[in-house]
């Protein structure tokens, strides 16, 4: 998975000059003349015989920058000792940090958040632990939980290299919703003692965000830790990922008119966000759903050894269709991928029912790129920031968590996610929408606040709320 | 183990007033007259029929506050909806948060730490798994663990309630020494389940830190982690408290002007604390140790259950000396206990030899009370705030931590420990130093810097340090 940087980025390159041997004079020429542009030059050190430089260039992308480097570190008397490019730079030691909520400024106030004062506390929390929930950061603290076996596109790349996603993760938490999110990444992938870690953690954090775990083990270790956890586990590529998908759909429908029940929705991908955006679309109302993959359609009442699969024979396909996806796309309302790249051909749209509504969802390449789709398509999202209508879970965990802790909710409802997906699509008003604009960005500050009082008043009609709703300390 | 508020302290009495019955004359009067001071009134809310104020009383201590909130609990229209002192006001919500170390201000930041850009980080990580201790927060980032069995003097109260004391102790590492700490507290107490989870944890921090874990699990629990981890492990109550006496005894001894080698040394308690003293003090050329608890003193070359013992067994009491502690405390130069209160009597200290050298760690209550030593003893030492020399651990871990962090090392050494313990003693200049001033307070700023120094130059020469002594990106 190559990720381009985006046009003028701007690396630091470390340069260690033999005083002799090596001008700077020649080093300036080599940068501009290849094309990069010198923004600053600072000296880290110096001795009678060497000097150490850093030289911020600015640059198109990560080939120029290897040309650069590579032309400089032919120049004589010069040894390039490190080049670091933005993105390495915000991620030096790591991108959260644990903070006091105030400063311990004399004997007293240590007396009172250390021994010997915290004692009391301690022991009230002892006598009722429920007051966990108020006097520790319980309250407002979950724990980003991965094992770095499905990471982005990256595949099982291990609990170290999962650790920056897990905290822009915990930033985005933060930022957008006020959440405390703390990253755990595990060196195991065994379900049975995931499932335990996570239960011996639980005393400390106020939800569970799985994340970024590979199926079907993330399915099983979800439901098995909804069912032994009082605290909420939400697995955010399933969940996150079907509500911003309905909330964009709900949208998209207002636009052609077309009621979700009457809709053939085809899904295509069936791992964990293509199961879980089923079983969402269901929940919202829909009847007509048609799952397939490479395999092609699964069929209703047939029988499958991958759960998710049988999931499907149970519960879609109500016509029996048959076939692969350019069989099953025709007269289909609405495409759902969530697959790989490119599965999706324009005369398969063409072939779909009037105003189709496309969801290539497939990172970072569509199944259709919107370009190809254009002519034949009415309404068209991607998981994509570069094009229209980005369907991204940012808009979800945030506000889902917010909501999750403020009423202190014991689990994820269906009826929470519902909540979530309306409020998200409620955001772009009536004549703000169209084509190009049903879902709202990451940006808008409106989401999280509207997501969290959608969860909050879903968790007290579902009776899973455990605070009162007289705000008290 | 009751701990008091300390005179004058304030607390809030929340009250729910019935406007027809309750006079806030008579409220304001109970309170005065009961020698309450109000220092401020708040109206939470009101409406036709009743009020809710929250009234901020001055108090002398717990007992006194009960008295008042008795008193106006019983006046016409008045009830007692809440009372907090400003202790568990503190602990409202916790004591420390996780935020971002730098806004993301738009999309472009949003794709240098989140998806996608942040791809290119999880697979550089991924390709050399030592860049984690730069890329991700394992490079500041320690987790202080316990299984909330032996919490302060409050003994097993479990993960839940040991949350403030650990929240406490991640404030103090921050503040000290800039460490990012975070707690985890675990809803086991098997041994093999702890250190299992302990290492499947690892991946996210730099260091470890065990606290208040019950002996003698602790011990394995710390060596298999230290025997199977690549990073830190130090379990602050063996090794911080050994340290940190001493740190005070050095000084002491500079006083007295006797040498550790010459001296006759009772250990009284042998807990983990006290073996790991005793340890120290022979890794700091101690001879003459004699270790005794309730039983009795551990004879040398005895066979003991307890493997604390064992080692005592092994290690110390080179003249057999026998019995219990009046015996044994006979010609002693140092009494170090770690034990109970009270269990050293005024006689006793008599029989030391001259200048006799008293640590009475003893929490809340010192094995001797000073003012019971005074007339007798040389040099005094206790745990406790309210008399002169605190030995505290908080002299300790911070600096620790930091200094094992900054030079990347793999494990704690005997020759960090007494590094740190010199630098602890270091800070009380010569011209300083008498009687009632052997050990700098908490709040002395050089402390954690001489310690972190000292840490880092020990490590580079047992050569556990991983990183290159020159600092580099």
């Amino acid at each position: 998975m190559s990720i381009p940087t985006g046009a003028n980025t701007s690396v630091i390159i470390r340069l260690e000059l033999q005083k002799e041997k090596a001008s700077f004079g020649s080093i300036a020429t080599t940068i501009s003349e290849s094309g990069g542009d010198i923004v600053a030059i600072d000296v880290v050190r110096t001795d009678k015989h060497a000097t150490v430089r850093d030289i911020t260039v600015n640059v198109f992308d990560a080939k120029h920058t290897d040309l650069i480097v590579e032309l400089v570190g032919k120049l004589d008397g010069v040894r390039v000792a490190h080049v670091s490019d933005q993105t390495f730079l915000l991620h030096l030691g790591g991108k959260i940090e644990t903070n006091p909520k105030f400063p311990i400024k004399n004997r007293d106030d240590l007396s009172r958040v250390y021994t010997p004062g915290v004692a009391r506390i301690c022991t009230a929390i002892a006598e009722k632990p429920a007051l966990a929930h108020s006097l520790t950061i319980k309250r407002n603290t979950v724990a980003v939980v991965s094992d770095g076996s499905a990471v982005l596109g990256l595949g099982n790349i291990g609990p170290e290299a999962a650790m920056p996603v897990m905290e822009g993760k915990a930033m985005l938490f933060k930022q957008l919703a006020g959440v405390d999110a703390f990253p755990i990444c595990l060196a195991t992938q065994d379900t049975d003692e995931i499932v335990r870690i996570v239960k011996s953690l639980s005393p400390t954090f106020g939800g569970i965000n799985l994340e970024d775990i590979s199926a079907p083990r993330c399915f099983e270790i979800e439901q098995r830790l909804i069912e032994e956890l009082d605290i909420p586990v939400f697995h955010d590529d399933q969940h996150g990922t079907a509500v911003v998908i309905l909330a964009g759909l709900l949208n998209a429908l207002k636009l052609t008119g077309k009621q979700l029940a009457d809709c053939k929705i085809v899904v295509c991908g069936l791992g964990a966000a293509g199961t879980a955006c089923a079983k969402m679309l269901i929940a919202a109302g829909a009847v007509n759903i048609v799952g397939v993959d490479r395999h092609g359609a699964i069929q209703r009442g047939g029988t499958y050894d991958n759960p998710g699969w049988q999931w499907f024979a149970e519960h879609t396909n109500p016509h029996g269709e048959t076939g692969s996806l350019p069989n099953v796309i025709r007269g289909a309302d609405v495409f759902i991928g969530v697959s790989g790249p490119g599965v999706l051909k324009a005369h398969d749209v063409r072939n779909m029912a009037a105003d189709p509504i496309v969801f290539a969802m497939a990172n970072p390449t569509p199944e259709i790129l919107p370009e190809e789709a254009e002519p034949y398509v009415r309404v068209m999202a991607t998981g994509r920031s570069d094009y229209p209508n980005q369907i991204n879970n940012v808009l979800c965990f945030p506000g889902m968590f917010r909501g999750l802790l403020d009423c202190r909710a014991s689990r994820v409802t269906e009826e929470m996610k519902l909540a979530a997906a309306k409020a998200i699509a409620s955001v772009v008003e009536g004549d703000e929408l169209n084509e190009y604009y049903i879902i709202p960005t990451v940006f808008n500050h409106e989401v999280a606040e509207r997501v969290r009082s959608a969860v909050v008043a879903a968790a007290y009609e579902s009776g899973v709320a455990r605070k009162k709703r007289e705000k008290s300390n």
